[in-house]
């Protein structure tokens, strides 16, 4: 293989870890960088994220750089969401109606230090912990670093950079500060933020409740989601306005208070909580944002992630869009015969169109997550398309299927036809379209085709 | 008058100046501060356009710091729109059926040297030009600041700040990298820029066009508008796309193939500009952009004027829309009880809604005004809507006029109801539903009647 070009990636979180990988693997030189410790001999940093859900798009990078067997056994599949009223009954709701599609929990912590373990096989590779970059050159692809154990600043040079810095990005910062090219950017805060608690495993050393679902608590203006780690433990996390409303983040002030307050709201999450008041306290409360930029790329440099494409958590998708990046990043170097100049455009051209429509599918969903009442259509609907998918498993694929299971279609596809068919079903339900005389595979074929004329005619929906 | 709170405003530009004048007259202690030197001294800087539109939200602002007098000397009406086609014809459009409606061309320099001038007056204010600002602290009401003289930075201590410094403001920069608080912001261009040009006056000592009239070229992708100056020529002002098209900004590079873009584009135009060749090559491209951020305020410091809402030129409102936060901020004032901790927040909640609307309607003319097509309902429309503005004067006002004439009405509020009528008018012209046999009364009922309704009802209009 000849020589080919050094590669300075920013960022060994998830995405750099993963792309710095599959890099080595095509041959470049990489040097990567991370402004933290070794995660692997640290402390988890307090405000990311504990565990995440792993679906289709992810696992394909992940199968793409050859981890996909050492990936399985980190995950714990999840099959549906389980719904928990403030009266206490739970509802599972699948996933899909087709076998064997699941999520899946995985560790943050645990799959970075899988790519990072075999990110040091490669003699192609170095990893630079504890060095942070203060300052990039975009054009002249090389950057500024300050290492922790030092007090001077010194200049790293590579041929191309690539910043996988996460939401807030110091290489797409200077991109926003370097003026002659037109940078256009956004960052939209919701006014809820989250905060992560604990449910322990039982003193009989079980799961506190169901293993294989994620769980919701949706109380309309706030919610609480858990997730399981392998260590019975599940990972809970409290979505919460800053301010207004009865209680918020600003007034949960005093133990009596978040006492007062979970009793009230979340009365049996409570009972699986004993830390709760401590780490209601320790744990910090961290905003939800929504990041955009365009062109993604400059000069010698390319963001990609988090840097470019932030996105708020409720449809599950931020590490799988990241990591998809990653495989749409190599199809860029195809297409592009390996001229990274050129492959950097292509990937930041075609790429944007997904990440706008992933992170606008997320922001609706947290409307949806958190209000989540039962309205009869919409369970109806539901039943309908797990009968569907059921049936007729290769001819239906609900827009969370088509988004979380199908990773041969961009997202952009994936929602555009998801949402068709939930403005057709929905309408044919409420219209009583859908005779009962009707069999299964006839109201099938016609949802799909009136779906098919939806997407293509672009009308606009009603939610 | 008991002593008042001593403002840091930083900025001299339009806002600034008018925003000082009054907190001046208001009896605060006002530091007043500027980069660029004193323009009343020295040359214009590059890139800033030369001449705009000043319309009764403006003049509103003036009339508050008792200006309306002298700047009406300043002033040259434009009564309408004057169309230029391909061929060379033609065509007015006027701005109003009501007598006395009409916006002002008027000289940025020539305004703001009468700001200042009259600021200078008032002993409760220090102008400090060439002095850099590098630094805010957003909390404690000081800032760092870099006299142009001097090679060292010093602390400027104020008990609150406002950040009137445009759409680069060192203030809102400092708002986007402070942690703590979710400050949402954006900044997104348009794939075209802008440049200036002039038609000098003739050799005869004449304006080379119709004077009382702003100037549109439209052709479709571009266009090239001219607004009359006092020196008997007019500032001519091209918008074209970076790149695209058979001609863009990136290959305008060479005098023959800019002489064949105007001949080929503009002929008409081509004619009054003599000195296009070298115009064109020694002034700058200069970007187009929105930007929008949220909150305004933090700790002591409150953005205002394009430092938090800069909008794109199409509508004639950027200078307009600034000088009206001063009167809105003067009414928050009054609102808190001069507690100004208080009006920063009532005057960031109360006004970001009519910035939004403004800025959203100045990026929806841009279309328009460009394609301009000569579509005959469209031509119907303005006809009726001049008829019922000359008939029935205090009666209606269409979407332009409410925009620009009704300063008392909020920008929000203008906007829908101006979009609700527009809607209305023309699809009760192309359904036919405005019968000849009715009176002109009859018809204006009728339109106010539904579009009253459109507007209540937040339909969804089709364009």
């Amino acid at each position: 293989m000849a020589t080919k070009e050094h590669i300075l990636i920013i960022g060994a979180g998830l995405c750099g870890s993963l792309l710095a990988l599959h890099m080595a693997q095509l041959g470049y030189k990489v040097t990567l960088t991370e402004k933290r410790s070794d995660l692997r001999k640290a402390k988890l940093a307090a405000g990311r994220s504990i565990n995440l859900a792993l679906s289709s798009r992810g696992l394909k990078g992940l199968k793409m750089v050859g981890l996909e067997k050492e990936v399985e056994s980190l995950c714990i599949p999840m099959y549906g969401r389980m719904l928990h009223s403030l009266q206490g009954e739970t509802q599972l709701s699948k996933y899909s109606g087709r076998e064997g599609e699941y999520i899946n929990s995985i560790s943050r912590t645990g799959l970075n230090a899988l790519l990072l373990d075999k990110l040091e096989t490669y003699p192609n590779v170095e990893i630079q912990f504890e060095n942070t970059c203060t300052n990039v050159n975009l054009k002249q692809a090389n950057a500024r670093f300050k290492p922790a154990n030092s007090n001077s600043e010194y200049t790293l040079q590579a041929d191309y950079i690539i910043g996988t810095d996460g939401a807030g990005s110091v290489v797409r910062q200077q991109m926003e500060s370097e003026k002659g090219f037109l940078f256009s950017h956004s960052q939209d805060f919701l006014t809820h933020g989250y905060k992560e608690l604990t449910f322990p495993a039982t003193k009989g050393g079980n799961y506190a409740t169901e293993k294989g679902a994620l769980h919701i608590w949706p109380r309309g203006e706030n919610m609480l989601i858990a997730l399981p780690n392998q260590d019975k433990s599940f990972t809970v996390t409290l979505f919460l306005a800053y301010e207004g409303g009865k209680y918020n983040f600003n007034n949960l002030t005093t133990e009596a208070i978040v006492e007062e307050y979970f009793k009230e709201v979340y009365p049996d999450a409570y009972e699986l909580m004993p830390d709760l008041k401590t780490e209601f306290f320790e744990n910090p409360t961290a905003p939800l944002g929504t990041i955009r930029c365009f062109p993604w790329t400059y000069g010698k440099t390319l963001l990609m992630g988090d840097a470019s494409h932030a996105i708020v958590p409720f449809y599950g998708q931020g590490m799988n869009a990241s990591f998809e990046d990653v495989v749409e990043f190599d199809k860029a170097l195809d297409e592009s015969d390996f001229d990274l100049d050129a492959a950097f455009k292509h990937f930041s051209q075609h790429r944007k169109p997904d990440a706008d429509a992933i992170a606008d599918l997320a922001l609706d969903n947290f409307h949806e997550m958190k209000s989540h009442t039962a309205d009869e259509v919409f369970l109806e609907k539901r039943k309908l398309e797990l009968e569907f998918e059921k049936k007729f498993p290769t001819e239906y694929y609900s827009k969370y299927s088509l988004v979380t299971f199908r990773a041969d279609l961009p997202y952009s596809k994936a929602i555009s036809q998801g949402r068709a068919q939930d403005h057709v079903i929905l309408e044919m339900l409420r219209k009583n379209i859908l005779k009962s005389e009707m069999s299964l595979k006839e109201k099938l074929n016609l949802v799909l085709e009136v779906s098919k004329k939806v997407e293509e005619n672009e009308l606009i929906f009603d939610f």
